[in-house]
């Protein structure tokens, strides 16, 4: 047999190991150092499996979302992290991974590209139901790991709830169960000095 | 609401996280620096939606397969990594991991830890097509980093040829396709002095 087009699945592999390398703005649970986004799809997928029943759509392809979540930011190895709240660095985002997902799912055989592709784009436009509910576990977990890390990561950016709250509401798209959860997490932040109040509470409770 | 089954599998999702300090004997593929349980867990399972085509069963639940390989490691938080030539420490590796088993699965609501340790039991017992072809991955995976950091780990742990081929080639019960494909890079490591050719080539080809 030839290994034309393993080999192309292999050259994938192996550019995908890069991930290993692109770090977040979000620390481990122990605080240790900054996770990278090889951990973080990791996390989210396992993720996946263990809460799909707090989804909004019952009948949620929870297999989708998982290899939604395990793809969603092989895109950074060349458009590297954007954090969430930097404007400027997200008025190119779309272009820069655009580009990325074009030259990285372009190393795979073409209908696997083509595949892999439409797969990322759909956790992207976040329509449909396995898109929203990766989009609310792609949300939540940096929340958890900076409630346990005592909001460093929101100190050191001067990150207000307002801000997360705006930031992170379209939680409640793909679960209503899960955002309720991040409310009463953002509140035990504010009341632990982890987060800045800055919103008269009506607002917050948007 | 009450949130006493989310915060059980909330207590999940903290205590998994240790994952990301768990180190095993491969490196990265640019041999910057020892990859962690997180990191490789998210690669096999990458892995599986690329390489599905190759299982040698056809029917194959390629969801099925990354939720194991998801999981398969999360018993390495108590009982460490064992290396795969480490003889010693096999000995009560079983044990070791069933114990971790019963207390991080057990973090989560009972209908769930109980599916999870039966899906890392049937990853560990290797009788489904879905756990040969995880099983698979799970090999061929440091195979390729190996190569790519040009047999450093095979070097220092005085790794030969037969020993890899005895240790990998259940390769061949989850992708002959794979297998073939490991032989040829295992072939390519020995003629570039990566790996040490210890046997007649007959044997090393059994």
């Amino acid at each position: 047999m030839t290994f034309e087009r393993l080999q192309k699945q292999i050259d994938f592999v192996i550019e995908v190991d890069k991930i290993k390398h692109i770090f977040r703005h979000t620390k481990l649970i122990d605080g240790s150092r900054y996770e990278n986004d090889a951990e973080h799809s990791w996390h989210l997928a396992t993720m996946a499996m263990v809460l799909k029943e707090h989804a909004n759509e019952d009948e949620l392809d929870v297999g989708k979302v998982i290899r939604m979540l395990l793809v969603h930011d092989i895109v950074e190895i060349d458009a590297g992290d954007t954090f969430a709240y930097d404007k400027e660095g997200h008025e190119d985002k779309n272009d820069r991974e655009m580009a990325a997902a074009d030259r990285i799912f372009g190393l795979l055989p073409q209908d696997q590209a083509r595949r892999m592709h439409k797969l990322w784009s759909e956790f992207e436009a976040r329509q449909t139901p396995e898109a929203k509910f990766a989009a609310a576990l792609d949300r939540l977990q940096p929340l958890i790991h900076n409630y346990h890390t005592e909001g460093k990561a929101w100190q050191k950016h001067d990150i207000s709830l307002k801000q997360v709250m705006k930031r992170n509401k379209h939680i409640k798209e793909g679960s209503e169960v899960l955002w309720e959860f991040a409310l009463d997490l953002l509140n035990r932040a504010v009341q632990q000095g982890y987060l800045t109040a800055d919103v008269p509470k009506e607002e917050g409770a948007e």
